[in-house]
């Protein structure tokens, strides 16, 4: 007989053995003042390339005023209850609707939470025949919804539209032999960490060879993507063929919730039907008038999301130009593929830190193989000119120190907090 | 092969087959005003029994204000992130600091939604050698953790410790079997449907005899119950043989978010591995610093639960010498049972809104058996003698009404909203 708690104070996990030197400085760091492209941590200004403020909405004067009067106007706890029994309002129905017609959907429902409302969409258009198609870089909300899932899933390679016709051709096979089911394919807008969009245009070709309906989470594509900036579907030209659009807020709408739109008659069922949202509280007041407000401004300032892709562009192509690999990305999302241990990650992130008053986000094993770091950065619209000249040379710096072996150290600095 | 659309829109789902008729009014009804015992439902003054808003909380003027003044600070985008990436602050710490001590536990996380975090809480803890088991009537959010258990779980009868124990000496014999695994047994402090508490002090009992360990979701008694309003361990003096606690902040509260509260090392486990909180964004500030202030209260105002609990032992009273079945709560939750079709129950509740002015809850076929009905009335701080001597009267005479058929009606009437 096993102690539940015994087994899971023997491992960690891949971040958390780290934490007696890690916890805030390389984990639940704090940046302190206002969002934007410097902030402070520990004391020390640091241009931050770590937020999904795309658009800079998350303090725009316009947004920080109806921040501040939906909850002056409401508080933050009404209203209370799921919006099946009472947590229903006109302000709720109305982002319903205004988040419809952006996406050129029939209906939409809002959700109290996105990741929640993902693991739940899918667990709600799922019955045990149907199969669920998937790519395998989708994020962790859609593999817990996928993992509810009691019936068959088939993995693509990411991106792999070979292999998705493999799977496609499995699962295809599978509902004939059992004579019943269907498919539903995920994929996502784009992909948060290499910044590549999903292959929304060629799985919409493959409509016209399989029986399937399509799910985009296009967290990263929404009010990125699109002339309108109604995301990747938009930007691919077809957003007709995304039968199940979602997408959260936590990214350029800088709040909470989230919201999924498709065809009125589906949009009902899920309503009445995704759990989530059934036994759970819906979304504060004044985070649905933010919300609302937010869109309009998603909407109706295109420069918001010009001075994004200025700034991107500058980016991606002065490091580039400096030699990085910044792999196949087609959106705003920046990575910076490198070699070196785990060391010599840490040392190299806190140089940045300490010495260039960089602060970005840094993947290493064991979430990617031995050997590999990524470095992600997230350009908004509020990085400047001065902004991206100083990251580029603190990178190319810092690359030089690297490649000189000159990060080499013997273990992970204690670096926790007090 | 079947389209996934086309089987969902055959069966709409308990409530969702109504909504032609049922939108508006007795699915999504909209209670304007803010939140009190006296609400607005479709223009009209309600006395409003459905609000989890216990102690208050929601409308009281010094939370109204700290709402306020933590939106117009730091607006509601601020921190940006999962905690673990970008979303940690002073104040999300001070919060599980302050959680941790009044729940005379060592640690605590903060959530940023009680659904998911349950979710990922149960999936956290539980391996695949590990065996669940837990109370059949469970919160959505407790079955949908189980259904991520790729292990063994077993439910026990509501309640009923004959049949946990027989689930017990189940799982310890498999687990001695298979020579791995430990046991996580799952109950609530109080069942949001018919108000009776989990029966913790039994359960903590059985830990001399056999070897789990005992999570336990008191989202109805965090705040009602206790001596100091810690909840239903601290009710029934067992606090210590919970090993993982944990409460949203959707009741007592008057908020969103939750947390889990136990020992430092398994909080500090949970913390760098719980899927929804690493993959997703931080309870927004203004929402820690309002619940740093609902904490407050909570601890400060006894006389709030005082008041509570004297507006539901009136209502409780009042009902059980009206001849009323109640039940066995034994908590605030009141529910009144009673025998009807969903017509009539229908009809009644449509009388209960239209000519007392009563809003409250109702549960029918079919979630519960054919010829039931439950009402379901939450009382809180804020209701008046006079809101219970109205509603006294109105079920009296609604039932009287009821049992001389006078609700026999041949379909639901068509209410849905314009």
């Amino acid at each position: 007989m096993a102690d539940i708690f015994e087994r899971l104070l023997k491992n960690y996990g891949p971040i958390g053995q780290h934490r007696e030197r890690a916890h805030g400085y390389f984990a639940f760091p704090k940046l302190e003042g206002e969002i934007g492209s410097r902030m402070k941590f520990r004391g020390k200004e640091m241009i931050v390339w770590s937020l999904n403020n795309y658009l800079g909405l998350a303090n725009h004067p316009e947004i920080r005023k109806a921040d501040a009067e939906g909850a002056a106007q409401y508080g933050l706890a009404l209203p209370m209850g799921a919006r099946m029994m009472s947590g229903n309002s006109n302000n709720h129905e109305l982002l319903e609707k205004k988040l419809a017609e952006f996406e050129s959907k029939e209906d939409a429902i809002l959700l109290n939470f996105g990741y929640q409302g993902m693991v739940s969409l899918i667990d709600v258009l799922c019955g045990r025949h149907d199969i669920i198609v998937y790519d395998a870089e989708c994020h962790a909300c859609i593999i817990d919804g996928v993992r509810l899932h009691p019936g068959h899933r088939y993995v693509f390679k990411h991106n792999d539209m070979e292999d998705l016709e493999k799977q496609l051709q499995r699962a295809t096979a599978l509902i004939d032999k059992q004579k019943a089911g269907g498919i539903l394919v995920i994929t996502e807008g784009v992909y948060g960490m290499a910044g590549d969009q999903g292959k929304l245009k060629e799985i919409a070709e493959l409509k016209s060879k399989y029986e399937f309906r399509l799910l985009v989470d296009d967290a990263h594509g929404f009010g990125t993507l699109g002339k309108t900036g109604a995301g990747a579907g938009e930007e691919q030209g077809v957003q007709d063929a995304i039968d199940v659009y979602f997408s959260t807020f936590a990214k350029s709408m800088a709040s909470i919730g989230a919201f999924i739109a498709g065809p009125k008659a589906i949009i009902d069922y899920i309503r009445y039907n995704i759990r989530s949202q059934i036994f759970a509280k819906s979304l504060p007041m004044p985070l649905v008038i933010g919300n609302l407000k937010r869109l309009e401004l998603l909407q109706t300032r295109p420069e918001l999301k010009e001075k994004l892709w200025d700034v991107a562009t500058k980016l991606q192509k002065g490091l580039r130009e400096r030699g990085f690999d910044i792999g196949n990305t087609d959106s705003v999302v920046t990575p910076i593929y490198m070699k070196g241990g785990v060391e010599e990650a840490t040392a190299m992130v806190m140089d940045l830190r300490e010495n260039y008053g960089i602060f970005c986000s840094i993947v290493v094993y064991p979430v990617i193989p031995k050997g590999h770091i990524i470095y992600r950065l997230i350009p908004t619209a509020v990085h400047t000119d001065e902004d991206i000249q100083r990251t580029l040379t603190a990178f190319s710096e810092t690359k030089q120190k690297l490649d000189a072996g000159a990060y080499k150290v013997s273990a992970i600095p204690d670096m926790a907090e007090a």
